[in-house]
């Protein structure tokens, strides 16, 4: 079976400028590699004609899709339409579908003053060699352009509308266009080897996989996620990666904390709603962070109560209840203000499982003593509180990152020992 | 003055397959383009041979700077180092001096088990055509080649050793290498009109920018940000550059929010530092995320006191003592739920302004009468309380991010207009 290929390319000066992080081109390739295609290049360049002409050109020739974002906003430094029109022979014609659209989202939707200015009648405005793929979330028009059995998607930059297209339109199309290969991905981490002792330990394991099947290590955050990459027809290859992945299971099993592609706040949720316990958080150096990964995840009110944020040592003592002798003889940093913290929110929250952090995220409020990145984590239940001394090397916001995920694992391992 | 440019190459399959998103792009962009550098292309490539060598041809025609980022790491999957040494020539040759800082780091900072993996060893292998660039932070020894006057350099793509080496060698190195122009941008962030409009508004002022200055409009979160970005000779291009940027900042004064590049919490911090007063947070559907985004700052620790995220309503009852009359006759997305929260969080902070949000962040907990997406926030002190209603479209976490940051604004606009 043919590989089927994909571009991504993104345009506009502000990605350049690194005024804004690409997220868009991640988002597409998992979209993409789910249903079979194989992105090969990300390509970003500026609102400039040449580069955007010769990143098409590039892309042309060596990839069966090309997707593209940005570029497609109502302001004057937005070039792209006007080039596609010309790329693909084209000339630009009023299309009244769209217009009717733009219509009525700014007459009823976003409710501002009629009649339209001559920039958003322009939005409607397309190359008559393209078909127009419907954005029912914003006013710029998505554009499918077809050149010698290559597939062209033009779509808008803004990530909800870039998603909704791609969802809406672009998967369908591109399952429907082409015959799609089956690639799969199983992926675990492993938390407490580093990435050279990880690939020692399973160099015999890694020599053995069958030739389709990749192995990938990903460190981040002091863990390594290991992932095993299949392609090929279906059948066969979701087996043999299931049996691949099996045998890795094993190899590591000392060392995985999660044997799926997810992040410790969606495992704590699943454990919790297994046992349809609660949880809250109390957190002095994280500032929330915690708390804010516990209920990035949908349906989180079902287990997470609360937090308190305890930046300040008033907080910790008159919320918390952390007594004073411990702030003046052992410090905010320390083991027992963390098992105090636990104690208190505990109380406070009425919850069966606790986590709580305080340490230093820097850049300043280090000393010989507790240099920045000094942390103290503790989690714990009204029977029992372990606590854990750890500290990181990095700045503000990767200690602040860390903290909080080292803190979610141990809640995390506590909760699945917990009968 | 010639213009330098450059070019950034990110390689390795978890970009492709989107299971990273790239931030060292945009943050060496950043970099760069301080220095007067333009970066005109990023490219990213998987982990394969032809494609690596394809970038590495097609951004050195085009490049006088190319910047690689990862494939440096110490398993298989690595193909990067050899393919540069045969790129360039050379031939593969130990050095002794990354071997001794390998070993340095493995035997007294990862404190691991000596002597070293073989795995190890070969990170201290590097081309005999590359001038090492030494990573103090890493084991990955970072490489300067040069060729027909191109500069090229291979990082690690681990984000803080990557940022460790742009800073120590990459800066200097090309400031000292190439005579650099000025670059120069200015940003203001409006708030409450669209694009569309505020384009109408500013067209004659556009149309009169002298020629090395251009104008873009970053939307985001529901705000447009408004750059002026000029190119040319320092001393002229530079005032040139402040005489247009106040011009545009008496044009849009009415809908200006902040007349730099900087987030509503860094505005909040400088705020709230020259009144010498403090804030808390009570939260309910940011779950956190605003507490975090202000201690993400620096420093904050001087202004910030806690938060109360009572994501349970008996958290709202028992900590923030919002009645029980309240959540039963209008409920815990209202305005006086939020009034009473900015009461209660005041109280139990002890701090001179509060912002408190009640929202519904999807996908689901919606109904007829306050749908997915409704918020209501409020900021006061102990004098004043101002509520807002809010409605967003989009997604848990976009909804959750646009509450955050619109709180945050509410709140600095509160702190300015507060004698």
């Amino acid at each position: 079976m043919k590989k089927i290929t994909a571009s991504v390319i993104t345009i506009g000066d502000e990605l350049l400028i690194g005024q804004v992080i690409d997220t868009n081109s991640a988002w597409i390739a998992q979209q993409l590699n789910k249903i079979g295609v194989w992105v090969q290049r990300r390509v970003a360049v500026g609102d400039v004609w040449d580069d955007i002409w010769k990143a098409l050109d590039e892309e042309n020739s060596i990839s069966d899709i090309i997707l593209i974002t940005g570029g497609l906003g109502p302001t004057a430094d937005d070039i792209t339409k006007p080039l596609l029109c010309e790329y693909f022979g084209g000339k630009m014609v009023m299309s009244e579908d769209v217009l009717a659209h733009v219509t009525y989202l700014f007459e009823h939707v976003f409710k501002r003053p009629m009649p339209l200015l001559e920039s958003n009648r322009k939005q409607a405005e397309i190359p008559d060699v393209c078909t127009v793929l419907k954005n029912d979330v914003g006013t710029a028009p998505a554009m499918l352009f077809e050149k010698n059995g290559k597939i062209f998607i033009s779509m808008p930059g803004v990530p909800h509308e870039m998603k909704f297209i791609v969802e809406t339109h672009v998967l369908p199309l591109l399952q429907q266009k082409f015959q799609l290969p089956f690639i799969g991905h199983r992926t675990l981490l492993t938390v407490g080897v580093g990435e050279s002792f990880l690939a020692e330990r399973i160099k015999d394991f890694e020599m053995n996989l069958p030739q389709n099947i990749k192995l990938a290590y990903l460190p981040n955050h002091g863990m390594v996620r290991l992932r095993l990459t299949a392609q090929g027809e279906k059948n066969i290859t979701e087996s043999e990666l299931n049996k691949a992945f099996n045998i890795l299971k094993k190899e590591v099993a000392d060392v995985m904390a999660i044997d799926e592609d997810i992040s410790f706040e969606i495992l704590l949720g699943r454990l919790l709603k297994e046992k349809n316990k609660t949880v809250s958080t109390a957190e002095s150096c994280t500032g929330g962070y915690i708390a804010h990964l516990i209920t990035s995840v949908a349906g989180s009110s079902d287990y997470f109560k609360g937090s308190v944020v305890s930046y300040d040592n008033s907080i910790k003592q008159n919320v918390l209840r952390v007594t004073d002798e411990t702030l003046k003889t052992v410090g905010a940093v320390s083991e027992e203000t963390v098992q105090q913290m636990i104690i208190g929110v505990l109380n406070v929250m009425q919850t069966n499982y606790a986590v709580a952090v305080s340490g230093i995220m820097g850049p300043s409020g280090g000393s010989a003593e507790k240099p920045v990145g000094t942390v103290w984590m503790a989690v714990g239940n009204a029977q029992k509180i372990e606590t854990k001394k750890m500290h990181f090397r990095f700045d503000r916001k990767r200690n602040i990152e860390l903290t909080a995920i080292n803190a979610l694992y141990l809640l995390c391992e506590f909760i699945k020992k917990d009968k």
